[in-house]
């Protein structure tokens, strides 16, 4: 065995939002060693693929009760469980998508969802051209079902892809229906009660990032 | 004049990522609060649009030399214009999107950039089928062409939605042809020349940042 790991637990690590964008990282490229017939791999490698140093990559990983083997480095399934188990990528989770425009669209065919454990059960739209149609195997309801759907089917998860407008209301519906997270696409920003955790990503906002981290290395 | 700014300067300002993430969040909101007719705002009403403290909202305003008035705060339109300056919004930028897949074609249609003074010159895939038409508005050119267009038309800016194989060779490419900046959506870690600034978005981390957030509430 080429790593030694404390047993795992069933109480949650606190780590820092950095540190579980990093683990996230590490799990992508992990899988990706693994499909490469790769048995085992040091700090060095996988830092290196993650653009981290081989020190933080070790602190990461200690954090979680993971030691690599001088010279041996980590063993590649069991480190890919073990953080799958932090992450909760070993449960499943259920996730419905509202907001079918052509953003909904295309997380409804984005592959890389299903790996992780997250099951898409229904996406909802008020779009009479939309409803009835089937998008990568995900059916598209009307959004008046929403609350119907999550009461014969709960979900944890909710991925919002609607306009800014429809936004809050939506969010609030989602709430009612014991959704506990939201991915949110709409350029706005959400006031959910403390318990729902929210994820926000602003495509325009990550651009003027980059603008931001152009300017500032000229 | 309810608000008084430091005259601004071409000099950078230095600031920290998660500062940049809250002042693009504020340019947003002062946006819509200017469309609703109002004049101006305190470090309170702006916070509460953006969920952070009336305290961090003076500090980050503070350090683009923008001081609000007691019992008056902010002047908005003054404001949106010194946050566009630091933020490069007030400047065109030029951008190119390689890979009109699902994603590529959301990210087209998509309305929040152009406002924000970012300009989608052209978009290329190797796909026949996509080669040769228009989505809303940008002609969609054979990627072979990259290299010629570029020469003809400079971007300082790329957009990346090609699958993770291809990510990259393209980037290779697009650094050969002046770019300055990529925002990645490739899940794959991008190698680049450190002169080159990258952001990246990877959606499925952002549902495992959710994933993660919900198990440590519980």
């Amino acid at each position: 065995m080429p790593d030694r790991s404390t047993p795992s637990d069933d109480k949650p690590i606190d780590l820092p939002q950095p540190a579980v964008g990093r683990l996230s990282l590490y799990y992508r490229e992990l899988h990706r060693l693994l499909e490469s017939q790769q048995g085992g791999v040091n700090s060095q490698q996988l830092g290196k693929l993650v653009n981290v140093s081989p020190a933080v990559v070790r602190r990461d990983l200690s954090a979680l009760g993971t030691i690599g083997r001088r010279g041996v480095g980590y063993d590649i399934a069991r480190l890919i469980e073990r953080i799958g188990d932090v992450l909760g990528s070993g449960m499943q989770w259920k996730v419905v998508l509202v907001g079918v425009g052509s953003l909904g669209d295309a997380l409804l065919r984005y592959r890389g969802f299903e790996r992780l454990g997250f099951q898409l059960s229904a996406a909802f739209d008020n779009a009479a051209n939309r409803i009835g149609s089937t998008i990568a195997g995900v059916r598209v309801l009307d959004a008046a079902l929403i609350e119907s759907f999550l009461a014969a089917e709960p979900a944890e998860l909710a991925i919002l892809a609607v306009p800014a407008e429809f936004a809050a209301d939506i969010a609030d519906r989602l709430v009612g229906c014991k959704i506990n997270g939201i991915l949110n696409f709409a350029p706005t920003t959400l006031k959910l009660p403390p318990k729902v955790a929210v994820v926000n990503v602003d495509l325009a906002s990550e651009l003027q990032r980059l603008a931001f981290a152009i300017q500032t290395q000229k």
